[in-house]
């Protein structure tokens, strides 16, 4: 059995790195020498215990990565030997190697490093889905994205930037919120400041769509607030599980509440979405019209610190990895 | 000021037939010389004064009706004088007389009478709205019905049989579960005996559809039962307005929650489905798969006796009107 280090988790929830298996790929898999991976919340719920990886995925944390092809399953097409990619995984993105099958990896974009673009995969992923493939995003559309500093929050801003949609963030500090707005976002409030007035005067007729990783504590004010065939989008409960819901205003404002998670979805959900990225995205980095938002790069021996910062809410965007 | 005949709400919620304006037409309209109307829940909920009439359309009761076309506007198109034809209407249809925008009116299907045609639109409509556009039902699907025996019910057992998906219905009596049965529903159970546990048993993974007219009172149960992606289509409140709701597992099932009423939606939303029935669904009404469902034909003159057999739930199916 050939061996790579990875990240193992510890009973103390320290993070080490340390020797394990070398994954072995499919048929229609992909074999990647690791560059850099990228820290998502997901993975401190993961070590925390709360987060089971789904069936058939690696125990190892990381929905990410970035790095050179090594070896190609017998099935596979597009991918080649080689080849600079960034892929979404169902886990193992901490690690020197990963394997998954060859939909979920795209060539590196143009114009960025292969290790920033270890920072796109996830978020952008996340939030192609759920505007375009599950809120049927479109020009014009108001858009508010709660926690706007976070990884998923910049890449959100920069996509209604990049097809013609307005959006309101909340953060936590005024630096986030005037970070948001430099990147593009149209205006935003402090989460800890009834930002929920702030979105009614900003919106008088509800925003067209929500993508929220706040749950319980937000549910009914986002409804309050969301327009006649508005969609909540709910990616995440930071905020709780539990809330009421008035009936009667979804009824009648023709409402939609979208539960929806990414790393359980079929390859060839997955597949598309990257797809779609590489098609529809990918190219407007080389035109620098967005950019991969960093907070941080540091090495894989520091996930512990990496995590930390996370936890602290301390980052805005992505902190990346490096794996050598 | 040309006159007609049209049911009145006196103040202690008699119908009376009495005469009023007769509409006229928008050029883009229709002018129907109604044959017969039937009645819906909404009427009911609005003769009590709850469901206002959306801006612009007639006071006067009554979403559906049939008859025969006798003046169109200048910019009609596909309606011509003299056709016989049935239309969802988005109020006006307890009357002599109803105009609408030409996309909402389509020709009376072949085999059946122009008066039991009236018995159609409004909830072939909603059906066809929630399980195809909304819902994106697909050959396979399992799908629950609540009051299956209502007009909403029994058109929605015939679409699922029409394209090979199984139902399961709940009712308030026995006569109707084996009235459901015999009409295409796969099961049933009687709604005040834990239809829910019996629901679980007949879809062990959930079921991939929900159309619910009740709302709060099944709401938590509804999740329940519902599958991985599956998606919940709320178009009533018969149980109240008001339910907790566990987020965890909307996100985790990836569920979806859609608040859907058609009265309200655009001339261009109702006449596509109006247009999908006309080409989907009447050539089954000739061939004989599907058939009105009607539970009395009665004079526009016994309206409030019409009312009461629906607030006393005693109906299976619809209830005509006939207008002469």
């Amino acid at each position: 059995m050939k061996k790579m280090k990875a990240i193992d988790v510890l009973d103390n929830k320290d993070l080490i790195w340390s020797e394990t298996e070398k994954p072995r790929i499919l048929d229609n898999e992909v074999l990647i020498k690791i560059t850099a991976t990228a820290v998502n919340r997901a993975d401190v719920v993961q070590k925390n215990g709360f987060y089971p990886p789904p069936p058939g995925a690696s125990n190892i944390l990381g929905l990410e990565c970035s790095g050179v092809i090594e070896e190609i399953g017998k099935n596979v097409k597009k991918r080649k030997i080689g080849e600079n990619v960034c892929a979404l995984l169902s886990g193992g993105g901490y690690a020197q190697y990963a394997s998954c099958p060859e939909e979920q990896a795209v060539p590196v974009p143009e114009g960025i490093s292969i290790s920033e673009a270890a920072s796109l995969p996830e978020v952008f992923a996340t939030c192609w889905l759920n505007l375009f493939h599950e809120a049927n995003m479109k020009e014009g559309d108001t858009v508010l994205l709660h926690a706007g500093a976070s990884g998923i929050g910049t890449s959100a801003i920069q996509l209604c930037n990049l097809f013609n949609c307005k959006s309101f963030i909340t953060a936590g500090t005024l630096e986030k919120i005037s970070y948001c707005i430099k990147l593009g976002a149209d205006n935003g409030s402090l989460r800890h400041e009834r930002p929920f007035e702030d979105i009614k005067k900003w919106a008088p007729n509800g925003v067209d769509i929500i993508l929220d990783p706040v749950g319980g504590e937000y549910f009914e004010d986002n409804l309050n607030v969301l327009s006649i065939e508005g969609r909540l989008l709910l990616i995440g409960l930071m905020g709780g599980t539990k809330s009421e819901i008035n009936l009667g205003l979804v009824l009648m404002k023709r409402q939609r509440i979208i539960g929806s998670t990414i790393r359980a979805r079929s390859p060839s959900v997955k597949g598309k979405v990257m797809n779609d990225l590489y098609e529809k995205v990918w190219p407007h980095f080389k035109s620098k019209k967005i950019r991969p938002i960093i907070h941080k790069t540091m090495n894989i021996e520091q996930a512990n610190q990496a995590h930390e910062i996370m936890e602290k809410n301390q980052n805005i965007g992505k902190i990346v990895l490096k794996i050598s």
